[in-house]
C-alpha cells in the first residue's frame, strides 16, 4: 500500500499545475486517471463519440464522470473536421489497422481541442501492462504527443483496482468496440454499427455473460459462452431471435457453434471483440 | 403421350445426320437429351469439370453416361487454353455475373472441342421452362451458338420426367453448384469448394433433406431443413460437427437458425445454392 501510495504522489505530482486533457473512455483506466487529475488540477475529460460504442456506454461515461465530479465533455464525430475526411474514409473501410487510425482520428481532435481550449497536456488511461501489448491505438496517440502517466509510473491492472479502491470509485462493466463486430475490409457504417448495438442489447435480455452478435457482411453470428449455447435449444427461442435481428435489418442470423472464444493476447487489437 | 411421342420424334429429326456434342452435366435435363442425340446419331456427351461441382457429381455423371450407352468425355479446366486465362481470373472474384462467366467459359471449351473433333453443332439440356427465368447462362451458351433442342420443341419439366419414364432413363439427384456456397465477391479457391464439398459430405450422414455449407470468408454457416435444425439441439452433436469442419479449414462454424430456404424463381441465378 506504501508504495502505491508513492505512485499515486508521483501522478499527483505529475499534473500539478497543468491545464489537462483526459482522453477519456469511462472505463476503469481513464476513469481513474481522470479522478486523480480532476482532484489535482484543472481537468477535461474528453469522450469521442464515434459511434463505435454503445449509447449506453456513452451515457455511463457521461454519469460516471459526474458522480466523480470530473468536468466531462462528449465530442461527436461528424463531418465539421475536414481535415479528418480522408482517415475517416479509410477508417470506414475497415482495414486492418482500423484501431490505429481510429485512436489517430481521435487524438487529432484531442490535439485541437487542447490547443482550442489552451490546455497544456493530454493524457490517457494507458496503464503498464498495455506496453507489453501490441497495441496499436498507443502508437497512434504517442505520435500525436499523448502521454500515458498510467503506464509511465508503471501501474499495473491490479494496481489500477487497487487504486480505484483507495479512491472509492467503482468498476465499471467492460464496454467493447462495436467495430470488432465487422469483419476487417467489410465497410464499417453507422447502420451496422446500430442494429450490432441493438442486436446485443436485446439479446442480453435473455443470455448471461459474454455476448457478441458479429456482422458478417449483413448475416449476424451470435456468439455466447459456451454454457449458454443451450438456450438455442428450442424453436421458440430461435424464433423470438430470428424475428428480431431480422427487424432489425439482418439478412441471414446464425449462432456461433463454438460460442464466445477469447482472442490471444498478442492478438488482441485484431480480435478484441 | 401422343403428343410426347411427337416431341421426341421432332428431336430426333433434329438431331438426324448431325455429329453432335451435348453439354452434359449428368442432371435430369441433359442425360435426357444425350440419350436421345446418342440413340439417333454420332453424339458426344461432354462434362466440364471446374470445382464448382463435387467429385460425386462428375463419378455419377459418368456413371449414368456410361450406362445409358453415351459417348462422354470429362475435360478438367485446367491452364492450358490460354484466351481463357481473362475469363477464368474474372470468375475466380466471385462477381455477380458469375453464373454468365462460368458459362461463357464452358462454351468456350465446348466451341473448341466441337471444331477440334469435326462435330457439327453442340447443344445443352436447357428446356422450355427455363427461358422463363432469368438464367444468364443460357445468355453465354447463346452466344457461342449452343442450341437448346428440348427448350426449341416446347419441352417442359413434366415432359423431361414423363420422356425420361418413357425410355427408361432414372431420374438423377439434383446435384447443385458449389461455387454458390460462396458469397459474391469473396474470391472462389478450389480450396474453399473443396471443404465445402467434404463438409455437405461428413454432414449428409446426419442430416436428411436439404443441406447446405455456406462459406462466409472462411466462416462456415450450415443451412438444413428447418426440421432438422433440432438435431443441433445437442452438445454432442455440436462438438463432432465443429471439430470436423475446423478440421477441414473453417475458422469458425455457425448454424443458420432459419435453416435453408428456397430463393425466389426469378432470382435463381443469384441464389440457386
Amino acid at each position: 500500500m506504501e508504495e502505491l501510495r508513492k505512485k499515486l504522489e508521483n501522478l499527483k505530482k505529475f499534473f500539478k499545475g497543468k491545464k489537462v486533457i483526459v482522453a477519456y473512455s469511462g472505463g476503469v483506466d481513464s476513469s481513474l486517471i481522470a479522478k486523480i487529475a480532476s482532484d489535482t488540477t484543472e481537468t477535461l475529460a474528453i469522450t469521442i463519440d464515434n459511434g463505435f460504442f454503445s449509447d449506453d456506454a456513452i451515457k455511463k461515461a457521461e454519469i460516471r464522470a459526474k458522480k466523480y465530479g470530473i468536468k466531462h465533455e462528449v465530442i461527436k464525430l461528424d463531418a465539421k473536421m475536414h481535415e479528418l475526411d480522408d482517415l475517416i474514409a479509410q477508417l470506414k473501410k475497415n482495414p486492418t489497422n482500423r484501431c490505429y487510425l481510429c485512436k489517430k482520428i481521435m487524438a487529432i481532435i484531442l490535439v485541437n481541442e487542447k490547443e482550442k481550449l489552451g490546455y497544456d497536456l493530454i493524457v490517457d488511461g494507458t496503464i503498464y501492462d498495455d506496453l507489453f501489448e501490441d497495441r496499436p491505438g498507443i502508437k497512434a496517440f504517442r505520435e500525436h504527443g499523448i502521454k500515458s502517466p498510467l503506464a509511465e509510473f508503471k501501474i499495473s491492472k491490479k494496481d489500477v483496482y487497487e487504486l480505484s479502491n483507495y479512491l472509492d470509485i467503482e468498476i465499471p462493466k467492460k464496454e467493447t468496440c462495436l467495430a470488432t463486430r465487422i469483419r476487417f475490409n467489410q465497410e464499417i457504417t453507422g447502420e451496422k454499427l446500430k442494429r450490432v448495438e441493438m442486436a446485443e442489447k436485446f439479446l442480453s435480455k435473455y443470455i448471461k455473460g459474454t455476448l457478441r452478435v458479429r456482422d458478417d457482411d449483413g448475416i449476424a453470428r451470435i456468439e455466447v459462452d459456451k454454457d449458454e449455447i443451450e438456450k438455442f435449444f428450442s424453436e421458440e427461442f430461435i424464433k423470438i431471435v430470428v424475428d428480431e435481428l431480422k427487424k432489425l435489418g439482418f439478412e441471414r442470423v446464425s449462432l456461433d457453434l463454438e460460442g464466445y472464444k477469447r482472442p490471444l493476447k498478442n492478438n488482441i487489437h485484431k480480435n478484441i471483440l
